[in-house]
C-alpha cells in the first residue's frame, strides 16, 4: 500500500516480475477492497497470489515510533510479520522508509554481530554496477559500523551481482591516510589490517563511484544518501539538458531522428528504475525498499533484487562472513544440560 | 607552480583571462627560469606582468603543517604574502589545497566573527548555477560553523552571480525536521529563527543541488566534497555513455553529424572547467583555488572568479553581513583615550 501510486503500481510490478521469474509466489498484503479488483484483470498473477487483508496503512509522513506503536494491523507490519513467521521469504515495500526500517528491526532483529542494519543499493558506473551503503539508515556511524557495512556490502555484491571477489572502498574526501573523520580513519585502519574474506582497496572519493573504482562503496548514511541523491539529480539534469540540446536547432532536430534509438539505450543505462531496490542489510530476513515514486517496471526490479537475494543465499553468506570474522554468536537462552 | 601542468597551464590561463578582462595586472610568483621563457612568447601578458621569483614549490603531497613550517620561500606562500601586503588584490592557485588553506589562514587570518574558512564553488543546475559550500576545508562542523557558511555563501552568490536575494538551503537526508545530525538540526533551528539578510529555504536533499532548488547549498566539508565529486564523476560518466551510444550503430553515427553542434553546447553547459575556481571564504583576502588538473581555459575561469570577487566588493559584503548579524568586531589593540 506504500508509494505514490499504490497499490496499482505494486500489483503491476508483481505482474511484470512474474514474467521474469515464473517461480514467484506472492502474498499481497493490504486493503482487500483495493487489491482484489486489480487482481481480477491479471489472471496469471491472481493464480499465484494470496491476498492478506490489512486494515491500516502507514502513511508517508508517519514517524517511525508512531508506526511501531500503532501500526500492528498495517500492511507494512503484517508483510514483515509474514517474513518473521516463515510464510514469506522476503518483503518488498515502496512505503515509508523510516517506518519500514524501525519495524523490520524490531520484528526481524539484527543478525548476531551486527549492531545496526544499513540500506544498500546498486548505482550505475563506468564498469557496470557498484553497491553503495549506507544510504540513510544510520546518520552517524562509528568505525565498527563502517566495518560491518563493508562485510554486508561484500555479501550483497556476491549475492546480487554474482561477483567472486568484490573490492571494497571507504568513501572519503581524499586518498591520503590523514584525511577524513576519526571514524573513517579508524575504519580504514581496521580494514587495512585485514578482515577475513574482504578485499579492501582503500579510500575512494566521490568521483570513484561513477568510475566504478571498487565494487562496494562504504560510507555513513548521511554521506551515502547525499551521494546517491546527488547522482540521481544530475542524471535527471543530463537528460533535461540533452532534450534542450536537441530542440536547440533544426539540424539537431533532424539528427534526433537518427540517434533516437541510441539515446533510448543510453537512457536505459542511466535509468534509476533499473537500479530500483534498496536492501535493508543486517537483519534476519530480506527486506527490499522500492522508491516511493516508482512505476510498475521499477517495482518489478525491486522484486528482482529480492528474488536474487533469496535465491543466492544472501543471508547465509552474511552469516558465514560474520562467523569467519569471529563475531559473537547469540548465547542460548538456557544452558544445555551436560 | 601548482597543478598538474604548471606553470605552462597557469601562464596560458592568465593570457586567456587578460583577453576577457583587459584591466588585469599579474604578479606571477614562481621559478623565474620556468616562467620567463613562457612569457617571452606572450607579449601582451608580459606587458602587464611582474615575475616574482620564488625558489621553492609546495608539492601536491606535502602536509599542510610541513608547508607552513618550511614553505616560507615557496611560490604559494609568497603569492599569499602579496595579498597580505596589499601588493595583490587576490591570489589564484592550482596547488595543494590543504597547504593553501593552512597558509592562507595563518597569513590572512579569518574575518572577525568567522571561526573557520570554507571552500565554496558553483555547480551547474537546472536553473543556472548554485553555490555549494563547504567543499572539504572542514570535515566536522558544528551548527555555528554551518550558519557562518550560510552567510558566506550568501555573500558569494551576491558578488559572483549578482543575485539580489539568494535563497539558502541546508543539505540533509530528508526534509523533515527530525532528520539529520544534531549539528544540522541545530543550524536549521538557528536559520529558521532568522538571520538578518538571509533568505532561508529550509532543508534540501542531494537531488535539489542539480534541480537548483536554492541558490546556496550549505553543508559540512565531508558531505560537500562527496556531493561535488559525485556530481563530477557522473558528468564524466554521462559523456562516456553518450559517446558509446553514438558509436553503437551506423544510424547513430550519421545522426551525430547533425547533432554535434548541439552536443558541443551541452558539453559546455556541464563542462567542469566552466565551473572551475573554488573560493576560500571567510578570510581577510581573496584566495581562489583552481582544480589541479585544469587546463588554461579552466585556469582562466578561476581567474575570472577572483576578478568578480574583487570587483564586486565581496569582502566588504561579507563584513557588512557579519556586522548586521551582530558578530563581535575585533577589539582595538589599545584602548583609545576618552
Amino acid at each position: 500500500m506504500g508509494g505514490d501510486n499504490a497499490p496499482d503500481m505494486v500489483i503491476k510490478g508483481a505482474d511484470i516480475a512474474l514474467v521474469r521469474y515464473p517461480e514467484l509466489r506472492f502474498l499481497l498484503v493490504g486493503l482487500e477492497d483495493r487489491i482484489a479488483p486489480l487482481l481480477g484483470t491479471l489472471p496469471k498473477l491472481k493464480a499465484v497470489s494470496t491476498v492478506v487483508h490489512a486494515e491500516d496503512v502507514i502513511t508517508g509522513d508517519a514517524k517511525p515510533s508512531t508506526a511501531l506503536r500503532g501500526g500492528k494491523r498495517s500492511s507494512m507490519r503484517m508483510a514483515i510479520d509474514a517474513v518473521a513467521d516463515g510464510r514469506a521469504d522476503c518483503v518488498v515495500s515502496a512505503g515509508n522508509t523510516g517506518a519500514l526500517m524501525a519495524m523490520a528491526k524490531v520484528v526481524l532483529r539484527t543478525m548476531p554481530g551486527i549492531e545496526r542494519p544499513a540500506m544498500a543499493q546498486f548505482v550505475p558506473t563506468s564498469r557496470g554496477e557498484t553497491v553503495l551503503l549506507d544510504l540513510g539508515a544510520n546518520i552517524e556511524c562509528d568505525a565498527e559500523n563502517l566495518v560491518q557495512f563493508a562485510l554486508m556490502g561484500d555479501a550483497f555484491a556476491r549475492a546480487v551481482l554474482g561477483l567472486v571477489k568484490p573490492t571494497i572502498g571507504l568513501l572519503n574526501v581524499g586518498s591520503e591516510e590523514l584525511k577524513g573523520s576519526d571514524a573513517v580513519r579508524e575504519a580504514h585502519a581496521k580494514l587495512r589490517a585485514g578482515v577475513p574474506g574482504l578485499i579492501y582497496h582503500g579510500f575512494v572519493e566521490g568521483d570513484d563511484i561513477a568510475a566504478g573504482t571498487v565494487d562496494v562503496v562504504v560510507t555513513d548514511g548521511f554521506s551515502g544518501n547525499i551521494a546517491l541523491k546527488t547522482a540521481e539529480g544530475y542524471a535527471k539534469l543530463f537528460f533535461e539538458f540533452l532534450r534542450a540540446a536537441f530542440k536547440s536547432s533544426l539540424l539537431a532536430k533532424i539528427g534526433l531522428i537518427f540517434v533516437r534509438p541510441a539515446l533510448m539505450k543510453l537512457r536505459d543505462r542511466l535509468d534509476p528504475r533499473r537500479h530500483n531496490g534498496a536492501m535493508l542489510v543486517g537483519l534476519n530476513g530480506i527486506v527490499v525498499k522500492s522508491h516511493g515514486g516508482s512505476d510498475g517496471d521499477g517495482f518489478a526490479n525491486a522484486i528482482g533484487v529480492a528474488h536474487d537475494l533469496c535465491s543466492n543465499g544472501f543471508l547465509d553468506r552474511i552469516k558465514e562472513e560474520l562467523a569467519a570474522l569471529g563475531a559473537p554468536t547469540p548465547a542460548p537462552s538456557q544452558a544445555a544440560p551436560v
